[in-house]
């Protein structure tokens, strides 16, 4: 057995160095194949060599290291996640599943296994330079085509020509794309939440990643003085839009798992002595269930038109991203589940109620994640932290289930 | 009898000239003595000294005509409103109750009255030029001090300055103050509100100008990720001030006479896919009754209160404006109401929920407004609009009332 209390605190010296190589000083910024990721690859390269694993950065930019299975032909495991960041973000969103898989690999002391194991760290996962994210794992799946390869950043560099200037080949970009037998994916991430925190749990087993609606809701109705005009003779926008604000609140309330969000809300014409004459909000509502969600959508457009037509208001209404969920591998999970009973851990099941890549990833092969706990569920925040005992857990539950896959296969 | 008709017909087309008198060709903007004022002065003089009246400017650009007495020692009556508009405005915000007050002395038909009457159309009102209002009328009660000359224009001129530009003399602006004895002051002006319409009105008698209170309110949670944070764990800045906004409908819907708006929000960070963590609003409140606004406002400030203990949130506020109603002068009023039945129109009368030179003019002396409807309710915008026979109506009651302050004195 490694010694996991060591492995534990190579894991938080390599997120803590990884953190430093950042795009501005006194801040962990790492945008798709900026300068940094170079000196990110060469850190994680050199570790993955002394473990005997082989390693190369596909066409898209993503870090990819093999460990080789105990014999010539066998099939391969994938562990991985983002080495990207958002501006200002935390050092263990992404970078944590990267050097967790690795340190899972250590842990083997050489031990070789049935199946081979790659490690990958995606190029590119929170969608900052070209505002289209997951471009490392939609490469890995044989999405990166010529449109994703025209995206411009803010300076009006091509994902092709990034690509290039990074020293790679842009037109091989499929040959990202995997190959061969692939038993599945899993990946370490921090929750992003206060859930487990909340729970006093270490770890979470995630069941899906949850679907998403996002909708532009439009409340008119007519723009007044604020002196002169008596209530009964107002059509106010944003009590309108308020009064369904609190309904949008009650519904997520009253169905399990749905979370229901208006983050943006604009009244005009916004002065304080004008009664509004229209009040603009989002709306994103998420669960795991799609049946769930969409049902709480279509409740909540007719609520908000219940509220415009007492109020004599005009609604507005369009749905701006209509994403369904995805459910991880039923038996990849339940191995995971076998693994953390093992460990003696509590075993509790949760969506990711967040984006990752293996979302995209399940596209094409059998795909689970891990959640570490988000002490003060912090997430995209300097202060964004995880606990040296998750850390240890979770080495122990990746040991145990890469273990419990060599005894049981997937 | 004077021809009201023809009088009307006056009245209107009159208004339609002066709009024409413009910073802005093809919409009606005037400021504080911007080129096109001394057109609209021009323009009044020349009526007025055709009435018999002396004319003159006085030094805070205030016109004023003369219309004098049967006698030679005898008290004055003022009638008036403002000749500045807000930038793209109405024909008559203003304008109309300046050139109804000189169409009422020409429906006189040379008669000279116990008392004379002296015609002021005030330089300033709206607020415009120099981000306070009612400069005219302020000088008229002696309170045009150096700080008020001392203010500045976005371009960085005084109102000395703009004074002295106009061919007047600042440092005499003590000059433009009241003098000698002053019956009291009678404004018409567009109700700016709905209220006459709905009741199909054509006149209002104002009561009182309201009070007004103004807020800045803030409720400050937690802003998180609107994905992973559950519902029991979010502590939704907006939920709450969404909440409170409708308490604050609620309020002024169970007081009668009272408005309460929020006409300002914003939320923060402001993005679709993150919990506010904070929420900003503001709060207007106005009422004829001091008493009954400052127990609202409390009242709203310790629901407020109740929301934001409730949801784990910080609240915040401020006052920023706390400005006392103004009553209109019981007497003046009495007399317009026998004005009104004795044109046998129906009586209503209203709170002013806008400031009026009245309100400034109470200090001094006593006051009272009368209200002409305002089609649509429209205000501060080019479709403004006044009914001629609600122009007939004015001119009517604005006669008569004259006649019963000659016979009954004030």
């Amino acid at each position: 057995m490694a010694d996991l209390e060591a492995l534990t605190q190579r894991v938080l010296s390599a997120c803590a160095d990884l953190a430093r190589m950042s795009e501005e000083p006194g801040r962990i910024t790492r945008t798709f194949l900026s300068p940094p990721m170079r000196q990110v690859h060469a850190y994680l390269k050199g570790w993955m060599e002394r473990l005997g694993m082989s390693v190369w950065v596909d066409p898209i930019g993503n870090l990819r290291g093999y460990y080789p299975a105990n014999k010539p032909t066998a099939p391969r495991l994938l562990l991985g996640s983002h080495l990207d960041t958002v501006p200002n973000g935390g050092a263990y969103d992404g970078a944590l599943g990267v050097v967790l898989a690795v340190a899972v690999l250590e842990a083997l002391g050489g031990r070789r296994l049935g199946f081979g194991v790659e490690v990958i760290g995606f190029s590119e996962e929170e969608g900052v330079r070209f505002g289209v994210p997951f471009l490392g794992s939609r490469a890995l799946v044989g999405r990166a085509d010529a449109a994703l390869l025209a995206l411009k950043d803010a300076q009006g560099v091509s994902v092709a020509q990034a690509v290039r200037d990074f020293g790679l080949e842009p037109e091989h970009v499929r040959e990202a794309a995997l190959q061969g037998e692939v038993l599945g994916y899993l990946e370490f991430h921090i929750e992003q939440g206060p859930v487990l925190e909340s729970l006093e749990y270490p770890l979470g087993l995630v069941e899906a990643i949850v679907g998403q609606s996002r909708l532009e809701v439009g409340f008119r109705g007519k723009a007044n003085h604020a002196g002169t005009t008596p209530m009964h003779l107002r059509r106010d926008a944003l009590a309108g839009a308020a009064e369904w604000i609190g309904l949008v609140e009650r519904e997520a309330w009253g169905e399990p798992g749905l979370v229901a969000t208006v983050g943006q809300i604009q009244a005009l014409p916004g002065a304080g002595n004008v009664i509004p004459g229209e009040a603009r909000c989002s709306l994103d509502v998420r669960h795991a269930l799609d049946e769930v969600r969409t049902r709480s959508v279509a409740h909540l457009v007719t609520r908000a038109q219940q509220v415009a037509q007492r109020r004599g208001l005009e609604l507005a209404w369009e749905v701006k991203l209509d994403q369904g969920a995805v459910p991880c591998d039923p038996t990849l999970l339940e191995r995971l589940e076998w693994a953390v009973q093992d460990c003696e851990l509590p075993v509790h099941r949760m969506p990711s109620g967040a984006g990752h890549d293996a979302m995209i990833l399940a596209e094409r092969v059998p795909s689970a994640m891990l959640f570490l706990r988000s002490p003060g569920g912090l997430s995209h925040h300097p202060d964004e932290r995880v606990l040296p005992e998750d850390v240890t857990a979770a080495l122990r539950v990746g040991l145990r289930w890469l273990e419990i896959l060599e005894e049981h296969g997937v």
